[in-house]
Parts: structure tokens; C-alpha cells; sequence
């Protein structure tokens, strides 16, 4: 089945202990679909400027996701600039230009209105909701947000959240978002506002999933691990792979059952352990899907007993 | 088998946001012992003063607890008090007062020189290491230290690590001991300080074990989650939980093998989740083994593909 996700494409100016990279691609959209593009077709919703050009568009075509629904506009690209100096858990942000980001008016070209699996990557919650009102044929959707939408643009963000299956946001967002430190009792909060899943992403520490109780019998609390790493090059795009790699694998397969979530999650958390191994979107470029089914047998022999 | 634990035995007073309670049982050797009893023969070498009477000693007497080896001095018991106010993962200590355990010197009853397992809970590690070359016998070492060693009292911690088949401490220790802010990176580097197995509690998110390269085939890094819990009441005491469940396990299995260790693994992060529902050693005081098991299944079900 084919996924269309909604999100950015943009530069990263990325500093790391490892080292610095000027603009390189970057984005949710970007990390996303790149990551679900090995394992079912990727459509993608975006906007970019006129700095994006045959380099970038490689990258997308190399990996055969379709960018019909890429606009191309006058302008510069969404860009963004930050350092992860002394924590590689998190970004210090330096410089953020939305240029032709800032006006982003999502179309949906016609060819993706088939799509049945819809992620909507971390953007302006009215956005959000448009695409998924404007795409009422799609039957799994998934979204993530940010602590910037959860503080200041709530009533928007609740809209949104009624319409999602699954939410995939981290540790803070989720406390955020629920008013409340217990992840246990947050999760359950944050599924009373409406999506049947939330994957709460723990960073190194993995992704746990929590189901609403009225979901279907047999989904119990999953936890995915992330791969002790022993280099770190650059976090940047980690959750959005991770996104990637749980909705992409979700949508090959013929079935969703709570096994084939199960096994999405860790799907998600493999694709993670890619991206943060080289800077930017270099890592997820060139893999195959034999070191992809590789690095899960790696993970499920790190966390199964026998 | 029998294990034999060296540590300390204290009153606690402390604070959580689910309330408040003076001068409960504590300390790291009681905690271990109580988790450990679930499993196997435990003998406790410790100190406690006048204030230890007969309601702390049917604490251990009731679970089996083998105490000739805990020492009455005249004088008030080791007494800590501390709150986890802001932050259920950090304690903050408002006041310790060693008492007699100030002047500890473990005397090791001739009853307990048979015990095939020893445990070195935290405490100076001129004792730990006294206690060590004092029980050849055992042909299986774990132990604990904590910041205040690492920093301040590093060459006699490092004699301590030679003697060690298995050091147990969280990332921060693991981190400081090694002087790397990467978790490979720094369970690399105290592995080739002595101990053949690093056990790195993550607190909420469980725990991994790497192993020396040179370690037993088949013997790779693994990692137990830990239980998210509705309500974390009291979380004193979950790590010397934590290594008397897993601790305890292997002393009652007939074969080390790698399987056995990540079982280990598990039982240790299934008696670290009880001890936290609960004020200080309350829960661990009145488990049943039919309850252990349900909660491993459990463990297994949050963690297992199939």
C-alpha cells in the first residue's frame, strides 16, 4: 500500500562532536519517506525553494518516492541550523528561516488520493488536519507533533489528534501534552484525546507503544529497544526514521495485527539506529534490505530471552 | 547455591510525592537480600545498632534470611533520609548519618564460607575487597559502588573491579568510571578494568548487560525493559533490587549459560518493579514466587515479537 506524508524538506546546518555539515538535506518529510521507501512506495506533500535542486531531487528519485507533490516555489527552502555539542539527545537550535516553509499550503495531487496509509510529519496542526479532511479515503493515518504546537497551538493540535490513529511523539511531548509526569498515566491521557496508538520515542532508550483499552483484543504495551551504538555522528532526523520505518513496514504488509505492530516498532527502531550513524540523510541513502533485516535480527537477538 | 551479601542495613526516612515515611528498613544489603530470598539461600554480613529490633529482624527471619553475620554494635543503626520531591529518577539526600556503620569491619561467620556467590553492595571498597579475598571460594562476584568511590577513592575501587566477574551500576557511574560520554564506548572501558560482565541500570528504562569480548560464546549485549508503572510510589531500593532478583536467579540455576543471564536480567528488573510500587522494602517483604513469574511473563509479553 502506498503512503503519502505531508512535511518538510529542508537544509540542515548540523554541528556534532563528530564534525559540521552545511545545508544538507534534511526534514521530517525527507527522513520519512526515505526510510518507509524500503519497504512500500512513498508519495510526498511538501514545498521547497529554489536552492533544491537536481543533487536533492536525486536523492528522492534514487529511492523511487514520488514527488509529484513536491511544490516548487520562489524562495529559499526551510532551513535550519543547530549543534548537539553537549547532548547528543538533544538539539540546541541556532538559526530557523521558514522562508517558503511559511506559507505552505499543502495540494494533494490526484495521483496520491488512493494512498491508504497517511503520516502527517510534524507541521502546522491546521495543515495537518486539512490534508487528513482532504484525504478521507485513507485508512491508517499517523502523525507526529512538537512541544511548540502542544503549548501554543492546543485547540488546533486537539483537532488533529481526533482524527489520528496513531500519535508518535517523545517523552517530554507526551508529559507535555497530558499535564502529567507519570508516562504511564500521560500515555493513557494522550489516548483519551483520540488516537487509538501513541509510540512514545525514548531515544537511545527505544519507543514504547501504549493502545487505548477499547482497541482490538491482544495489543498489550510494546517496548522496542534501540541499539547500543557505539558512534553517534549525528541524531538528526532519528524520530522521523523511526516514523518512517514503523508506518513504511506497516504498510507492506497485507495485515495489521498486533504482532505486525509489534514487529513495526521494531522496524522503527532499526531505522533510527541507520540515521544516527552518519550525518544527515547519508546513511539512509544507500542501505539495503538485507542490512535493514540484518540489524532487526540484531535487535531481536538484544532483547528476546531464548 | 548460597549467596553471601556484604552491605548495609539502615533506617530510611524518606519523601515522594506519594507521601512520607520515618525511619522504614532500608539499606542496599537488606534490599538485595529480601529480593535475592525469592530465589535462593541468602547470608547477610552487616551492622546495625541498638535501634534494630525485633519488628526489622522478622523482616529477614520471616523470608529465610540467614543473619549471623549481622553484627549488633552498640549505637544508633546507619540512618539516611532523602527525598525524590521534583525528580522520581534522582534522590536528593538531606542527611546521612553512618552511626556504626562508620567503624564497619565485616566479620564473616565460618557458616557462610561455603557460599559459591557474593555480593559487594555498596560500600567502601577496602571492605568490599577485604571481603573478597576473605570468601576464594566463591566462584561467582557481583558488585555495586557509586559516585562518591569513583571519585574520590578510585584506586581502591579499581583493586575491587580485578576481583569482579560482574559490576552492576547506572550510566551516570558507568559514564564517570569511564570517562566517556558514550555508553559502548564507556561499558568497553570498564570492562577491561577486571569485570567480565557490566550490568548498566537505566532506571525507568531498564538495563543492559555487556560482556567482555573475550567472555563465553554466545554471550552478546542484551537488554531487559523495565515495567512502566502506573504509580511509582518509592523508588529506594530498585537497583539493589534489581541485583538481588538477578543475583538470586543465577545462584538457583544449575548452569550459567548466556540464556541464564538474560533470564537474570529480567528477574532482576521484575523485583526492581515491585520494590517501587511500594514504600521501602513493603512489597519486596510479601511476594509470592507465583507472582514473580506472572510479572516475568509479563516482561516477556512487553518485549517479545511472537
Amino acid at each position: 500500500m502506498a503512503i503519502t506524508v505531508v512535511g518538510s524538506v529542508a537544509f540542515d546546518t548540523i554541528e556534532t562532536p563528530a564534525g559540521r555539515r552545511e545545508r544538507c538535506l534534511g526534514g521530517a518529510a525527507t527522513y520519512f519517506a526515505l526510510a518507509a521507501s524500503y519497504f512500500t512506495d512513498v508519495r510526498v506533500i511538501a514545498v521547497v525553494g529554489e536552492d533544491f535542486g537536481a543533487p536533492e531531487e536525486k536523492v528522492f528519485t534514487s529511492r523511487g518516492i514520488d514527488m509529484r507533490g513536491i511544490e516548487r516555489a520562489t524562495g529559499k527552502s526551510f532551513f535550519w541550523e543547530g549543534s548537539y555539542l553537549e547532548n547528543l539527545n538533544e538539539a540546541k537550535t541556532h538559526n530557523t528561516e521558514l522562508n517558503v516553509f511559511g506559507s505552505f499550503q499543502p495540494k494533494i495531487p490526484d495521483a496520491y488520493r488512493d494512498s491508504e496509509f497517511l503520516f502527517l510529519a510534524n507541521i502546522d496542526p491546521v495543515l495537518q488536519r486539512r490534508v487528513r479532511e482532504a484525504m478521507p479515503q485513507a485508512r491508517l493515518v499517523a502523525g507526529d507533533t512538537m512541544n511548540y504546537w502542544i503549548k501554543d497551538h492546543r485547540a488546533s493540535l486537539l483537532e488533529v489528534l481526533k482524527g489520528l490513529d496513531v500519535l508518535l511523539i517523545n517523552d517530554t511531548e507526551t508529559r507535555m501534552l497530558a499535564g502529567n509526569s507519570n508516562l504511564v498515566k500521560a500515555a493513557r491521557a494522550v489516548l483519551d484525546l483520540g488516537p487509538r496508538m501513541l509510540v512514545v520515542k525514548h531515544g537511545e532508550y527505544g519507543a514504547t507503544v501504549f493502545h487505548r483499552a477499547d482497541h482490538e483484543a491482544g495489543a498489550k504495551t510494546f517496548r522496542a529497544p534501540a541499539l547500543p551504538l557505539e558512534e553517534v555522528i549525528d541524531p538528526t532526523g532519528a524520530g522521523d526514521s523511526f516514523a518512517g520505518g514503523f508506518f513504511g513496514y506497516l504498510a507492506s504488509q497485507p495485515a495489521l495485527t498486533p504482532a505486525t505492530f509489534r514487529r513495526a516498532m521494531f522496524y522503527g527502531s532499526v531505522m533510527g539506529s541507520f540515521t544516527v550513524e552518519r550525518f544527515g540523510t547519508e546513511r539512509l541513502q544507500l542501505l539495503s534490505r538485507d542490512e535493514i533485516d540484518n540489524r532487526f535480527a540484531l535487535f531481536r537477538e538484544l532483547t528476546h530471552l531464548d
